[in-house]
């Protein structure tokens, strides 16, 4: 009998280490030619599988799918796109089943965060309702580390390795200038609702004293008057202060501190900004100098500081989503599972997409000091492991030489259908 | 008899390289012990020597002053305070004398920009005028690339590689994402009065079509209309469009737009963020979702991604100072002197500091293409091998080891003296 086809989509925002589970798919999927045929991805993810715009990953060389593991982004395209409950996009669900059926494919590997999880859960359920042949396995990814059942989320890692590196350089520069100039640096990265991001800024810090002086958590409402007197105090201990905040901060009341930085020139509200707007906050109160940076995309597309141990666990969740796939395995994530800490060991486990779906995994409070401003040594042994290791992309005349697949469309059979 | 110490100063904005430049000088003079004695260090910069609160680098270990050349920031501290003119500031340039007499200096290295060779000038036409014997070399440095007389100017070339590897990193991740999402990436970079490291984002796009797909140089006066238009053109034709654009963009009235974009809270123009500026302009007028970065000291610190070129250009020219200072040369500073575009090759030579004080090199026009939005072929030839090579710092534990020194004090000898 012929091997079923799969299908791969990538989900959500993309990450510096999507494309290495995808390289692990794809490369595990060519080792089993007799259990799995051709692995078609989705251009820009599920939107692709629902307008049956797919890729034939199998025109690519080995060399150029290789590629992909050290490649930022999205190699086939990603996206947003919710798929709501059965009740409300029954056309939708249905609609994936009819385009599998239509190319022959067995295989669903969703590759993507919490609702990608929930998605790949409600594609097996109705398979199995429709008697339907197909395995859908849910592959974590995000940066914001928020995936239950995984100890990390791939992505994660990478973005931490930046985000530290970004802040003990940045730490240096304001050190050696803070006498007669800057005395106030603050960097905003992402993080909405978790502050694992802001939190791993803090490994920058080996001792106490070192920037970052103050980390600014969404797990920990801001409250301008203790915060302005640490920042004073910093500044009048070690010459200067350097604060990361997470771009969800927000006050008791639950309003986003982003939100009170006033209107553009156009009327809106300036979001996006609470590095900013605590800046300036800063120099109102204190007077001093400030300058802030916004890392925005750069953090999670910064492939040239990945870290190995994240490099690692993308490829390995790729690998094992395609052999729990092939050895029968079905409604499952590949989960990273530590068993220990020093030195760093981690297995793959498998976690029902059931227990996965629509949870979120919070930064625990004792990984956060007691007075909120920085991370404490439960933290610290939690973090270090995944910023471990380089795995620097090749480079060609100064740049890294990242991977452009051909990426050619497979013949459409079906008809058209509006999302 | 006794040789003469050397004193060496770091000056202006740090950069990801100005340490490698201190390495040269250091590792340099000790290989002419009969030449220069001790070299002591400003600490943070000109106003170490002003206040007598020197460095003694002979205390730090060979090892520790290797470790410079992989270290950002400034090791011994900087500042931004420039020596005005001999009648404004008598005192504080016999002030410096004094101080140099006392600690038995005979050499002066300033590391610096166009102000800094300014000093080192003024100081070396005192030092004749007092008939103090004092050698007086100005060693270049600038993220800004605006030094005269040399081909480019120690640490823009590792800035440059860092904008352009942002650039394609962000550029890979916006395409990805941008048939749902996020159509519209801009990144703010550094460049009051010069587009150099704009230009340098340029590189990114290796062909026609690729991300960077407008750069908004300082030297070209912004006019939303063909900018916008440009915008559409390519949102229309690639999906996205990737926009760098200087901190120093202004209108044809030379007003900055940064400050077009309203006020915050506290009533002040928003400064620093000409970035949103221009997103908020394309989102109104055109409807698309934007996101921005605002890298600031991020660029100019990151050793993690400095260009090899950039290394040894700082190492060469903190080399060549010494050597110049020992076989006698006297207010000059070392310049980099291109030979050869592709093979890339370069080489040492000297410039009369009286050539290089208070001039401003600018980019050439023929750089920009006619329509204003990106780099030509000559300005690639120029920029390429600026960025060329990597040189990686060593890592531990996941984060780059930097190098800390002692920083011990000189004891004093003379007075206290009020800037």
């Amino acid at each position: 009998m012929k091997p079923k086809n799969a299908f791969y989509a990538q989900s959500g925002g993309v990450t510096a280490v999507i494309n290495a589970s995808a390289c692990g798919v794809i490369e595990t999927a060519r080792r089993y030619p007799d259990k799995i045929g051709k692995v078609y991805a989705g251009r820009d993810g599920i939107i692709g599988a629902l307008t049956e715009d797919l890729i034939d990953t199998s025109l690519e060389s080995d060399a150029a799918i290789a590629g992909l593991k050290h490649t930022p982004g999205g190699a086939f395209g990603s996206c947003r796109y919710k798929l709501k409950s059965f009740d409300e996009q029954r056309a939708q669900y249905e609609r994936l089943i009819e385009v599998f059926r239509a190319h022959d494919i067995g295989y669903f590997f969703y590759n993507g965060g919490n609702d990608s999880m929930d998605t790949a859960w409600k594609v097996a359920e109705l398979a199995s309702r429709l008697d339907f042949p197909l395995i859908s396995i849910g592959i974590p990814k995000t940066v914001d580390n928020d995936l239950a059942a995984t100890d990390c989320s791939p992505g994660f890692g990478s973005v931490a390795k930046y985000v530290a590196t970004s802040m003990l350089e940045a730490g240096l520069d304001v050190a050696s200038m803070a006498r007669t100039s800057t005395k106030i640096f603050v960097l905003e990265v992402m993080g909405r609702h978790a502050g694992w991001i802001t939190a791993a800024c803090g490994l920058a810090a080996k001792q106490s004293g070192e920037p970052p002086h103050i980390l600014l958590f969404p797990e920990i409402p801001f409250a301008p008057e203790p915060f302005l007197l640490r920042v004073d105090e910093n500044v009048k201990t070690h010459g200067f202060c350097a604060i990361a905040v997470s771009e969800g901060l927000s006050d008791a009341s639950g309003r986003l501190i982003a939100e009170m930085g006033g209107k553009d020139a156009f009327g809106h509200a300036q979001l996006g900004g609470v590095g900013q707007v605590i800046a300036q906050l800063i120099k109102d109160r204190l007077g001093y100098k400030y300058h802030w940076a916004l890392a925005d995309y750069l953090q999670r597309s910064a492939r040239h500081i990945a870290s190995k141990t994240d490099v690692e666990h993308a490829y390995a969740v790729g690998r094992a989503a395609v052999e729990a796939a092939i050895s029968g395995k079905n409604a499952v994530m590949p989960a990273i599972t530590r068993t220990s800490d020093v030195p760093y060991r981690w297995e793959i486990t498998f976690a029902p997409l059931s227990e996965v779906a629509n949870q979120e995994k919070k930064m625990p409070r004792e990984f956060i000091t007691p007075d909120g401003f920085h991370i404490t040594d439960p933290g610290r042994r939690y973090l270090a492991p995944l910023i471990e290791g380089e795995d620097f992309p090749p480079f060609t005349h100064g740049l890294p030489h990242y991977t452009r697949l051909q990426n050619s469309s497979v013949a459409r059979k079906l008809k058209e259908f509006t999302l």
